[in-house]
């Protein structure tokens, strides 16, 4: 098992992927309990299974299990027994300020929201944040991939 | 994937595992969703992360998916992430009319409980029940291993 240390933030500017290839991940829940979330993950022609365990104060570290499966297991999974709506996005990398941004462009349900995270070291690393990163949502639930299938971006109240 | 086609029956006349080794399963879930349980289970020295999907009409049928994990997971997904109460039970192999019968003698909150597992080639097999077999639970829901850890045997009305 390892331990995820990452921060979130809003993307201000989304032209920081015009042009880049990404890769398309289709992902589902089979719990969306946030102590134990289980989630079916199609990234390319590779799947995962991972376990989530519960969020940390701060929002930071969870512990988190991963485990490759056969493709044609994490589609059949995704397709008669993942909950529903299911993630569909396309993740881009940018190198920037030393650290490996991974920025998703959400789509279907969640299309307009696109975030970037960035894994770091350790919790007291700092973050040198590039000018297109907006708002740092880092442990607003609201985020969490499993929150976006049971509520998602295109039913948010944004008036706020 | 695979597809369980299996029978269950009580089991009336426990001596016949007596002086036989079982193997010691202790089992527990991150997902109780009967359409998309989620299993960690020790056996030994093997683990197994194992997700179900719903049983069909009858309740012979049940999508499965089970995947081999590091033993040292397993153990930390039951210590720290696993609902409770957990299944703690005896596994043992009896071979009789033909067929490899799995007999599960329970501990912990499902103490007193014995079942009989047969696994089918076909939904239409026959079954020549062994003469310490007792009635069949096949699709009787409470003796789901899910239900068992929400709703144990000894908490059970057997008055009825």
């Amino acid at each position: 098992m390892g331990v995820e240390i990452e921060r979130k933030y809003l993307v201000r500017d989304v032209s920081v992927v015009a042009g880049l290839s990404g890769t398309r991940l289709r992902q589902g829940y089979l719990s969306v309990d946030p102590e134990r979330s289980v989630r079916v993950r199609v990234s390319g022609r590779l799947a995962f299974l991972t376990v989530k365990g519960i969020t940390s104060e701060g929002g930071a570290r969870r512990a988190e299990f991963e485990y490759e499966i056969p493709l044609p297991d994490a589609e059949e999974l995704l397709d008669s027994l993942a909950l529903r709506p299911q993630i569909d996005k396309t993740r881009y990398r940018v190198e920037a300020g030393g650290f490996t941004w991974e920025i998703d462009v959400f789509a279907g349900e969640n299309e307009g929201l696109v975030v970037a995270e960035v894994e770091l070291p350790s919790e007291t690393t700092a973050v040198v944040a590039p000018d297109w990163i907006g708002e740092e949502v880092t442990g607003d639930a609201r985020y969490y991939n499993v929150n976006l299938v049971s509520h998602p971006y295109k039913e948010w109240d944004k008036a706020r």
